[in-house]
């Protein structure tokens, strides 16, 4: 079967960059642990990426970061999921296992698109993974911590459901701060409210 | 009842940050004409803007515009629709009739924000309506498309349900070549080939 981007009245690069762009809305299918604020769904990694992205802007404001290589890399980050699923960040064995997965997905998803472009997404994407440039960092640092807000925000509803304890979303908080040192004490004051409140387990 | 923010242990302008992201979050329950590709359920809006962003880097790439500027634009076009809702583009009077309720939940939801932050949002929101600048016109241009690759990729859909007419798609293929002149062939040929499927009704 013929993808149906081979159809189009269009050159080949413009095909391949829809082709792309099809392909990636299929992250709008994945849910993740986070729920909506209401309790309604799961977040899907789409809705996730735009959050984060939008959360770079408002948090970044004052950084001297160059900012389209932050929001590029956050728009793309979770495309592989597309092929390869999420995997909730509190089972390491499952993200260990998943990273062959991950770069196969990669390769795929952005082999879609004409050259130039390919080598571009994919070269976001692999910077964001290695987490060395300070993009990489205070992007990485957001991807950890938009979640605890979005837990919060919403009651812990999926917080609750899992048995998520106070020690795991610490873990998370120091991890958080050595990639972004600023963003360390906002995810020790939401963890700690959540803890106030009885949102997460102790132990 | 005081909003959850103002318990944190953070400093005013740290809570006023996360106000605004969990208030912005409500683009989440916000769902458009457009359906996933599947068909299960309507794309949110903020679905939406990360696909729109995503479609930016990717066919903005050998461009020479402002990223950085065009991808903020995009990812904070639709918050106001937290407190207005989603127009269709189809609905002409009722997206007159809306304007001031979007300047109004601007106002609210830019305001959440602390200052500097909040008038650089704020900014960026009415350079995309006022589609003046190239960027501006850009985005604009690609919020026009983009739906209409997505009511296509799904097989239309949500142009069935509404009775959707070759003649309004040619209608927005138009705006589109007028804002991003080479988007118009795309849009063009998005439409013709949904002509030949049978996807949009003639007349």
């Amino acid at each position: 079967m013929p993808e149906p981007v081979d159809v189009l009245e269009l050159g080949e690069a413009a095909r391949k960059r829809l082709g792309f762009l099809v392909a990636a809305h299929g992250l709008t299918g994945v849910q993740r642990l986070n729920r909506l604020l209401d309790g309604s769904r799961g977040e899907t990694s789409a809705e996730h990426s735009w959050h984060l992205a939008l959360a770079a802007l408002v948090l970044g404001d004052d950084t001297e970061l160059d900012m389209a290589r932050v929001l590029g890399m956050l728009l793309v980050h979770d495309v592989v999921e597309v092929d390869a699923g999420d995997v909730p960040i509190y089972d390491v064995e499952a993200r260990l296992a998943i990273v062959a997965d991950e770069e196969r997905a990669a390769a795929r998803l952005f082999g879609l698109l004409p050259a130039g472009t390919s080598e571009t997404l994919h070269e976001l994407w692999r910077e964001f993974e290695a987490a060395e440039t300070p993009e990489a960092r205070f992007a990485r640092a957001l991807d950890r911590l938009q979640p605890i807000l979005v837990h919060w925000a919403g009651t812990g509803a999926a917080w609750a459901e899992r048995g998520t304890t106070v020690a795991e979303e610490r873990e998370l908080a120091a991890r958080v701060a050595e990639l972004w040192p600023p963003f360390g004490p906002v995810a020790t004051a939401l963890i700690d409210d959540a803890l106030t409140r009885g949102l997460l387990r102790e132990g």
